[in-house]
């Protein structure tokens, strides 16, 4: 029998920590995916709602980074560039057909987010040569919309931003709105990195294509925990990072996704010879590749690049759906939580409030929260800060029980009801 | 007293392997650097000629990988940051320092070489608004040379070659005739990747500010056997490579160099957030870092970038200056025994056969080269093959016994022959 989470109904969660316990329990007890909590390394005392910050350490990275380390850089030594030479597009391929529903060949782990946002910018907007406008929106995370801004000033384009609503995200009536024969490329990510707004990629897609530009969409707030659908969505470009719901490591690569479509027509700005045709002909002139290595540009981050196949693996195994099916239900009972213990202490949702808008992570906003951050950091809680005053609650579903959670959400109660009845 | 390298007469080499092996452990015997290839892990039957396109593995790089990754990542979690976010500087100020003569705060840590060298020469021509000509030379390693040529594409500039002597490297006197007043920038190897040619830093850096233009230089190849003196030769912009004779790991992380002068003038087209002045504050606006953190941009690479720390540390404990003596002194006994051995076989040697004029590889060259590197491969005897017909002889100081090179050069000679004589 396929074992589901119990439905919550009104009264079930109640202001008493044991019976909200109880009922965290439960849930772990229905969770079809409980068992993956065990692939983690422990971090004994620490309450961790920050997986969408940086993703626990699987218990088979450890062994594996020692094993290519000692193995196949020990003792294989130049040797093993073999291999090493398409790990690349091998745990791209893995990244877009297990999470993302990409096809074989459409994705590749290269570079930072940033580097990779850059290219994938900069090939759009050449790819639609009359057009002058970039499409984003104030709320975008920093480094996307810098990156923008510095493109834009480059290459005399504007950057045109969308009306935010940071709590509720961008709607596509808004896109739909903003888009104009002027617009090259729309830049937004897919949950957004403050409220975990989850955008309606599909239409935002054909909103664009009908008005003849291009969609890149940052993907590192939904790889590997809601279904992405790229093909389907006949999505143009996106890119993500690894370290999140990927569990890659700290710094670990980003990916970069292009639609094969797009692959022949567009160029990047970063012609490295991992990009050229045949890497090792080494000839005078750069001939880009046919494939999505064209969008590679300086040697592949081998040792970085190790730790994110362990998780991918696991989602494979758990299948996408079911890890949105538990996301869902994870950031459900931490809204439930939050309107029993927190509302009475002022503090609002700010993120939608409907789960199908929303993706792994919610805010919770109130003016005493940088303070209440520190100190739940002192306590080895960990959520997230960010301004103005939202506390994010990342919950990474492969890793997080409801036990962890409703600890978690007892320990901001307090912590918040300390710091203000001071 | 202070070993040296006894002085190689005339006939102290002969064809006779064991007089060859004598010699060579006499060498070794002298060698005050020996002590250093037991730091490095044993990968047992393997004649490694190689270690400048992949450093060996530290002995100590193992378990420093794994001690980071289970205790910082695995139980400080995000926490972890505090420490990490300023590696990149910390790890480039040892390079910078130790390494490469520059002073503390003009290196960091980050991207690939070909990224850094786009990030890098695009802000030298930016900071040269009037001149449309960047100056290399075909020799160029291709990375280099595609990067440069995309990027003049994109920003309507040409790619001016200077005449290439592959063997002999590119004279000081080629690029002053080749300088005017449209060149923007210079960009060049320290040390040629095919013929090993060690260029004159100091000359080139000054007769490129006397006609106002800027030189980048790559250091891929000098960077660590080689002393470079930046500050000592005012030059303005580096990048180079780490997993050569930084034994960084397949794929490590690049290092970028910028002169104390010409950070707050240079502005670089990848505006990622840690390039910005508060990674934290997550502004609307970007504003760069005064210091030479403005040159990242994403997320740094903190797995891929502890190895290299290792091979750091023993350069700064050995002394630059004696890994370059006992650099000069292998590939002067590679050349001593090419000479001997290989000569009469119809080799040529490829690389300056002054040593003063040369960094730490050679390459031999003879229409059978190809054929010879596959079967040394097969025989687990491992140098590289760079086309036309080069075979490469890559000498890591502090890795490479003279022993392990007579071994080396007498498979190369018996391979040869076996080859030529079928």
């Amino acid at each position: 029998m396929r074992r589901t989470y119990p439905a919550r109904g009104r009264g079930m969660i109640c202001r008493m920590d044991e019976t909200a316990r109880e009922y965290a329990l439960a849930l772990d007890d229905a969770d079809p995916l409980a068992g993956f909590a065990a692939e983690f390394v422990p971090a004994p005392g620490v309450l961790y709602l920050d997986g969408n910050s940086l993703g626990r350490l699987p218990r088979s990275t450890g062994g594996r980074v020692a094993e290519v380390v000692a193995d196949e850089w020990g003792g294989g030594l130049v040797r093993s560039w073999s291999t090493w030479i398409s790990l690349a597009r091998r745990i791209g391929d893995l990244i877009g057909t297990s999470l993302l529903g990409a096809r074989p060949g459409e994705v590749v782990v290269a570079d930072s987010t940033s580097v990779n946002l850059y290219k994938l910018a900069w090939a759009a907007v050449s790819a639609r040569p009359g057009r002058s406008v970039v499409l984003s929106t104030p709320d975008e995370f920093p480094t996307d919309r810098y990156v923008l801004q510095g493109l834009c000033a480059a290459r005399g384009l504007t950057l045109r931003d969308l009306p935010a609503d940071i709590d509720a995200g961008v709607s596509t009536e808004s896109v739909v709105e903003a888009l104009d024969r002027s617009v090259a490329v729309v830049v937004l990510s897919h949950v957004a990195y403050r409220s975990g707004a989850l955008l309606d990629l599909p239409a935002i897609t054909a909103a664009a294509h009908e008005a003849g530009a291009l969609v890149l969409w940052d993907l590192s707030h939904s790889g590997g925990s809601v279904p992405v659908g790229l093909a389907a969505a006949a999505a143009d470009l996106a890119v993500g990072c690894t370290y999140k719901y990927l569990n890659g490591g700290p710094g670990s690569p980003a990916f970069g996704y292009v639609n094969a479509r797009l692959i022949p027509q567009l160029a990047q700005p970063i012609q490295g010879w991992m990009g050229a045709s045949d890497v090792f002909l080494m000839g005078l002139e750069y001939v880009p590749a046919d494939s999505i290595r064209r969008f590679l540009s300086g040697t592949p981050p081998i040792v970085g690049m190790l730790a994110m196949r362990d998780t991918v693996a696991m989602i494979e195994e758990a299948g996408i759906a079911a890890v949105r099916a538990k996301s869902v239900a994870l950031t459900e009972f931490a809204v439930a939580l939050a309107d029993e213990w927190l509302t009475p202490l002022g503090v609002t949702l700010a993120s939608p409030r409907d789960p199908e808008r929303r993706g792994g992570h919610i805010t919770l906003s109130h003016p005493a929260m940088r303070e209440v951050t520190a100190l739940l950091w002192q306590r080895d809680v960990i959520p997230d800060y960010r301004d103005p005053d939202g506390l994010r609650v990342g919950l990474s579903p492969l890793s997080t029980s409801f036990e962890e959670v409703c600890a978690g959400m007892a320990a901001v109660r307090d912590a918040l009801g300390e710091l203000t009845h001071d």
